[in-house]
């Protein structure tokens, strides 16, 4: 069950949010990010915020706004997070559809990602999956907390 | 002459941005924004704004901040606007150079720009000529003004 929320229920997702940045592998804001900083990132306008429930608890949730203003504000961009716990149940895959259908209700006519970390391949696959491919690579724009500095990449797909 | 200044001065840079926008060629906000949010992506932190003389006139201006927060807080981002009337004489140029010492005086270690508009070739040339090479590129993720959708590109360097 996947549903949307508004900023003010940031609570359910920060549990999660700072699981994923604790591993300081996967997502750019450190480990140290406080719950106002990360709610002003992941569920503020023009962010709209989902989550995800499995077994009658907050499990995921993903972000989607536009990747640009403007003149770009027909490419959506997206992010997911995940509880370690929930992982490999097909959650991301499921947001991901989810989010690629709100974007094209909303109007939107691309997905673009800017910031998938290179190491995180079960991450790509996934995406990959989900229609998107690797458009750009930029060298060690990522300070991986076990690998040191790795590349990032920049994956697209129109809807 | 280059100088630093704050949100505060950004209307000594509001009447070039409103001329850069005002084309629909090469910048993402839309030729409708408002001074207020011009200011607010332009000029505020953790964005640093700087304004390029000529003649005693404002005739540029570029902006500086990280790309990502946190764990990609090394990479830094940057925009340059130039004045119509003080195209070609070498501003641009001017401008990004200064930004590569600034950067490098600020601590990171690369440069990344998200957003070229493919058809924008004389700033192309330019970057190029600062270092930069084109990294990754996104299909039809910018509506022309003229030209309808094009491709922007991804440019990056190291510091």
């Amino acid at each position: 069950m996947i549903r949307e929320i508004d900023a003010s229920e940031f609570e359910l997702v920060w549990p999660i949010y700072r699981a994923v940045i604790a591993g300081g592998d996967v997502f750019a804001p450190s480990p140290d990010t406080t719950l106002e900083v990360a709610r002003r990132m992941w569920a503020e306008p023009p962010a709209r915020t989902f989550v995800a429930t499995l077994d009658g608890t907050v499990a995921g949730s993903y972000m989607l706004r536009p990747n640009q203003p403007g003149l770009g504000d027909h490419v959506a961009n997206a992010g997911y997070i995940v509880a370690p716990e929930a992982r490999g149940r097909g959650l991301a895959r499921a947001m991901c559809e989810h989010s690629l259908t709100t974007a094209r209700e909303a109007g939107f006519t691309a997905m673009q990602f800017n910031y998938v970390v290179a190491t995180n391949t079960g991450a790509i696959k996934v995406w990959e999956r989900c229609g998107f491919a690797v458009v750009g690579r930029v060298p060690k724009a990522f300070r991986h907390a076990a690998l040191g500095p790795v590349d990032i990449l920049i994956m697209h797909r129109f809807l």
